[in-house]
């Protein structure tokens, strides 16, 4: 069969197709993902098909059932060639057998179902009693609910649970028998499906010991029935692993690439074992794997297809008693770990913006892994379970990949450390900066930037936007001449940036110097912090009523009355709107900024404001603040004529955080400097950068390294936080990996629902709303008592939507929940739901308490 | 054939001496890997023995030498099965046939070699002809040298070049051919042919195209002849690969993990092609790879034995065309790229601590991937190659891992990556976090401290000491009642910081202030620096002419005349020894210290010392200034005399980087507070921790949250650095990972020679040598007119090391060689010897520019 190029492009096409078919079944809302921690769970995979999988698991199932009596569930997802090939029925029908074998007295209760079975594979199955009129169907599958069962000698003895959960008729690769047998099962289906069955033997009567099993189809990265390979389908269950390796020529290799495709999964391989073929593949395999996982060998197995495999079975007991070992007592192990690190925590770490005395172990949440935008934590009710929490603080504000992205982004984390690691920045290029600052200039730094200087994180990259805009103000303000020849301290300059009240722009102190008094520099926090800067109150922007509206302080309409009209908007998008350059809102503003730059440099001649620096339109740590953009446009005007650099400090607000991939869009004008930094790896590592335009960057030329920005951190532009950066700018603006992105569109879809939003803005516990892209933050209405940052009133509140699966960390007052830029509206909807729902409760529970205290 | 628990040990113990055997292999000296980029060279990997890569590399053979009329060089580096076996005699076999077939008219120079080959290959080979005693053998191989060519048409034409590097006679893998003929070749052995067999074809008089393919044996990872997995063997070269990858059932996910085994070393997969066996295994490799890389499919490859796969080849004609299309293609991408990037680099890079104008675009180097501590560099001179470089600036001193460690990092930042990416830390726990955490104060915080704080760098983790310090010093010195209730500024109490001249402690301002004024401090730079702090002048030590020897400035012993005997010591463990502290200098020194901090304090009583900040033992960015240990000690002693908190700044020095793992070790004494970074996370991502006594903690704890330290960064604690740091943490002090360290050592061995060490301490280009641990660093003796940070002096002597494969950065007149706790004394020693020897060369030229400035 001889393959053309042009019918290589038809392959093309035809994949693409199939994607977007498949595209839609995974994508297709998920309930929560759960699993016990009652009894261990393993996942039985193979470095490739025929190596016997199920064999081991039978094995193991017959170690762990006898000794002592005990229940074994075996679980079989994904099953073709069925009903000849059906390794439910295999282990069904062989416990009994070897349990008779070695004589054992015990009694067994053992049972065998299918639970569903596409068309073809029914009615082989069922034979004569085929009926498709009176069969049950969904999607191509017929719900035939087969069962068998038996049960040798008395009570009290052991248990044996079989289920196959979809089957199909031909022996190939599920995602071909699906296909070819019309009967398409969705990943959310298999998951939801395979969380049901886990429940088995939770809580039941049997008090003995239960160990569930279950086994995959083909290889590790064989694909499942929607065309998603098996090991990212059953990753958000993120079960331990036995890997029945491959024992033959050419088997190590197999079998390590195997082991890999797993570990780059986060899956954690407890065991591998693999048959015997006299090449002792074991010994470069446990020297590869430096002797930390074991590796177990199993006696050749018998060709002859007549054989019982008693005696094959009765070789290898002690390979898998020792596997079984390994089962319970890596479970015990782990389990111990999980209950443990909340007391360890407590006493090792030292939690930033945390007071430690506030925070009882019982608070402290265990984090297993993350998959997409959940959190899978630790719970200890009942008998243990390991659940998933939507990550609604964003972990700080840094996350965006969903679950396929996270795995990708993995992949591309391996690729890059071990191709870089990380190496020396000045005066090199390597890929990934190259490429990192290729895309930042023609994406947020599009149409003005120029230069892109790499640090570490939010603060430092401030620090530096800070030193290249003093620079630029005193070369263009020609003051560079009044600095003395050596270069020391001269007293007759004084710097200061022009900031906005509520502004945050980072812990280290230059970055704290910027911003205005607030509970984070009091001399209590940083006794070096003095404020230099003109801080001015801005002009704030909510929705109260189900109305967005301006909130203009006192002193910038002092003289003038501020017309209604201008205040109130019915929609965001009107607040965005340029037209409002001509209202007099805008002369008013303008006239405000005006006056006070006079008034601050009019004292003294040594005093210069040689800064602007905003958070455009969100101030983020300050509570969620919305700023009126027109506003801040003016402010930028007023500077530019002035000749201060404008700073746009968008670690928060940048990369699709507001709806846009830059907030500058917003406010329809460009900085001379700006910064970014969090959403823009991805969310999994640490990297900033400080943009420039070509006039800055002249001002640090010349002929001396004195001249030069003497400011640099060791890991300057590091390979993997650049790999990291390009791949998430590209993905999260591309429409094939982001959903929320029409073709063409610059515009995130509307996540949060208008209608739910405006419901909760008339909740009378409500203060104000702001809701913009992937931000919905709500500020409460509580006494003045317990207001800003150090109030502790949403507590409770936060706890119950704690226990509904969603994890939000409180700026004091303000509460908020926040997603990633590619996050499934649907997702979004529910937790406004959610949120709503136990506002109402939070609220008859404070006016309960009051009038408790009142009478 | 049954394994019993007792025989599986016996597997392990095998493994064991197994390894070390190995292990002396893999660590033989090995000189610069490089390779040409005159023409493409690929290797061809595939998933699994069998899977037809011969079939492949003849068919892309015989694309690429017809159109046009080329060279193809093909290497086979191990046979086994030979020479029944001969992948090498099947291409040059085959070639020539199908040329015949397709009745090309050219003229063909073919040629076929077997350089080494096992005794009993050689034997199977030469039959009658072997004479063991006329043979020329080395470790088990003979060189037999075995050739064989042909000729066909007249000149002018193409040339095959097929060449075996090594072979053994068994059809096994070849780790086990190697042992049982006894025929172990060393890796190092193997790269070191290879390079050689890949510079055929460069700079021949043959102007027609070139094309090399290197083909590996069994799949990706099977093991080599020392043991080494082919992936990590040929890992130094990284040339681009095909992957043939597996058709049939099963394939998909083989194919899948193999291509994720390349890419978790860093290769770049360009294509991937499988034979059809009907089941569409491209579809869901296509949607894998999100057609980036091609898949190609073949015709089903005949089989039976006598066909002579002439209309297999021709059916398969345009699938290799492709092929060879891409491999051209790909590689024109990549020379195009390596030779824009200096350009694109200058254009939109902004280089920290470096004047732009400055570097030309012929100065800026292409850094290609790393390898362990080798950079691959690319070079344009000839025809353009990748050479290794050592990196020994460390990348701004971070770098610690060799290449296999770098692998294993690898893949367990890929591992981290899938399984957390990152989680919000505070009051949480997550594995990572937790186990980093135990490791540090078990290690670098044994005995002291008990709480760790995470950060992102030395900066950060300094400006978060300070504040634990000054919060630490106001309590115990009972200052907090002097602050006003409301928080503000107390103008009342001004906070200083002791430190010494030549520190330095980052870049953002709180860092800063702690550092006396210097280059990077000026207001050109930084207008907000004041410098808050008592900045003493220490006494430094280094070695002149063979004597190590202690400087102390004038204000110290103004009073006293200090003894001779007491400041020239023989070798460096004589200056840490612990009994200086009952000389006479040790009261001196105490003295000096009491009157000035009574100076300091003395003149307000609103005025505090509140926090002592020492880099113990060496000033790095200072200019590797080596500060007397019994100064510093006595320093820190007087300062807890007097409840001042002590901070030991080790980003720098801590984790071997002086040969031992805390610094502070060679001290004696220990710290409140210690900073950690650069090495910790074994040199790939930025991380960072501030570790604080019992003490320190509680002086934040409290009721109001207002009291808890308020400083954090997005990626607080993030998984990905705290898993790095785990690994380098464990590796480095583990004799079995660091082979410089014995077992229960707590010292590294000597990798800079003492010998030659004192022979470079006596040139007269050389004003002081500091060496110890990891670092070597020369002051070059220079008029004063060129001294310090902002010198150039050193160019040329770097460009010149340079060119010797010696990547270096000079702290202006000060340079260093800096390796990694692993590093290979044997390298140390050439790099030594090197730098002498160009020194002697730079100062001859010196003299010479002398004499003609004289004359």
């Amino acid at each position: 069969m001889f393959r053309n190029p042009s019918l290589l492009f038809t392959h093309f096409r035809h994949f693409r197709r199939r994607h977007h078919h498949h595209h839609k079944l995974r994508h297709r809302f998920m309930s929560t993902i759960s699993h016990t921690l009652s009894h261990p769970i393993y996942t039985i995979w193979a470095a490739n098909t025929g190596l016997g999988k199920t064999l081991v698991s039978t094995g193991i199932a017959a170690s762990a059932i006898t000794n002592p009596p005990s229940t074994v569930i075996y679980i079989k997802p994904l099953q073709t060639g069925f009903p000849l090939d059906s390794d439910a029925g295999f282990v069904y029908r062989k416990i009994p057998q070897i349990l008779h074998h070695r004589n054992t007295q015990l009694s067994l209760l053992a049972s065998n179902q299918t639970l569903n079975a596409s068309l073809p594979a029914a009615k082989s199955k069922l034979g004569n009693d085929f009926n498709q009129n009176e069969l049950s169907t969904k999607n191509g599958f017929g719900e035939i609910g087969f069962s068998e069962e038996r049960k040798v000698g008395g009570e009290n003895g052991c248990e044996l649970i079989c289920k196959t959960m979809y089957a199909w008729e031909e022996a190939i690769s599920p995602h071909l028998a699906a296909e070819r047998e019309g009967a398409v099962v969705a990943d959310s289906d298999v998951l939801e499906l395979l969380k049901k069955c886990l429940k088995i033997g939770v809580g039941g009567s049997n008090k003995g010991s239960v160990l569930s099993l279950v086994e995959t189809a083909g290889g590790v990265a064989s694909p499942g029935s929607s065309g998603s390979l098996q090991c990212d389908l059953y990753r958000p269950f993120r079960l331990p692993c036995i890997l029945v390796g491959d024992g033959r020529l050419g088997g190590i290799s197999g079998t390590i690439s195997a082991y890999e495709s797993l570990t780059l999964r986060g899956y954690d391989v407890d065991a591998i074992v693999l048959e015997d073929h006299g090449l002792e593949n074991e010994v470069p395999l446990l020297s590869y794997l430096r002797n930390r996982v074991p590796v177990l060998v199993l006696p050749s197995i018998p060709k002859d297809p007549l054989d019982n495999l008693m005696e094959w079975f009765d070789e290898s007991q002690s390979v898998f008693d020792s596997l079984k070992e390994i089962t319970i007592s890596s479970f015990q192990k782990r389990t111990e770990r999980l209950h443990e690190m909340p007391k360890k925590a407590q006493e090792i770490f030292w939690w930033p913006f945390t007071q430690h005395k506030l925070i009882p172990e019982e608070k402290v949440t265990v984090i297993d892994s993350r998959c997409g935008e959940n959190f899978a934590v630790h719970k200890v009710e009942d008998e243990g379970c390991i659940t998933q929490m939507f990550d609604a603080c964003a972990s700080w504000w840094t996350q965006g990949p969903n679950a396929a992205l996270q795995i990708k982004l993995a992949r591309d984390m391996g690729y890059t450390a071990a191709r870089f690691g990380h190496v020396m920045f000045p005066e090199n290029v390597y890929e990934p900066a190259l490429e990192c600052a290729e895309l930042l200039l023609q994406s947020v730094g599009k149409g003005w930037a120029s230069r892109v200087y790499f640090s570490d994180n939010g603060s430092t990259a401030i620090e530096i936007a800070l030193k290249m805009a003093f620079r630029k103000f005193l070369v263009d303000n020609e003051l560079l001449l009044n600095i003395p020849q050596d270069n020391t301290l001269d007293s007759r300059i004084e710097l200061k940036v022009l900031a906005l009240k509520g502004s945050y722009h980072g812990d280290t102190l230059g970055a704290m110097e910027a911003q205005a008094p607030s509970p984070y520099t009091g001399f209590l926090q940083q006794p070096w912090y003095t404020g230099r800067g003109l801080f001015l109150d801005p002009p704030l922007v909510s929705m109260c009523n189900g109305v967005w509206k301006i909130t203009v302080p006192r002193n910038i309409h002092a003289k003038d009355v501020i017309l209604e009209d201008t205040l109130t908007f019915s929609s965001h998008e009107q607040v965005f709107n340029k037209s409002r350059d001509d209202s007099s809102l805008a002369s008013i503003y303008s006239t405000y900024i005006s006056d006070e730059l006079l008034l601050s440099s009019g004292s003294t001649k040594s005093s210069h404001v040689g800064a602007l620096i905003i958070e455009p339109v969100i101030q983020g740590a300050g509570g969620m603040l919305m700023v009126d953009p027109l506003f801040q446009r003016v402010l930028a005007k007023e500077c530019k004529i002035r000749k201060i650099p404008v700073i746009f400090d968008e670690v928060f607000t940048g990369f699709w955080r507001l709806g846009v991939e830059s907030a500058a869009e917003l406010l329809f004008c460009k900085p001379d400097i700006a910064c970014f930094a969090k959403l823009m790896t991805g969310g999994v590592i640490p990297l900033a950068v400080t943009l420039a335009t070509n006039d800055v960057f002249k001002s640090f030329v010349g002929d001396s390294k004195l001249k030069a920005l003497l400011h640099g951190h060791s890991y300057s532009a590091h390979a993997l936080g650049c790999a990291a950066a390009c791949n998430s700018i590209k993905w999260f603006k591309d429409p094939q990996t982001n959903p929320n992105l029409a073709p063409e569109q610059k515009f995130l879809r509307e996540l949060w629902d208008t209608e739910v939003v405006r419901m909760i803005s008339f909740h009378p516990a409500v203060k104000r709303v702001v809701s913009l892209g992937t931000l919905f933050a709500v500020e409460l209405q509580v006494g003045d008592d317990d207001a800003g940052y150090t109030s502790r009133c949403a507590t409770s509140l936060l706890e119950k939507l704690h226990e509904d699966g969603i994890y939000m960390r409180p700026l004091g007052d303000v509460i908020y929940i926040m997603c990633g830029p590619c996050a499934s509206p649907q997702v979004c909807l529910r937790m406004l739901n959610t949120f709503y729902a136990r506002l109402g409760e939070f609220w008859q529970g404070k006016i309960q308490n009051a009038r408790e205290v009142q009478s």
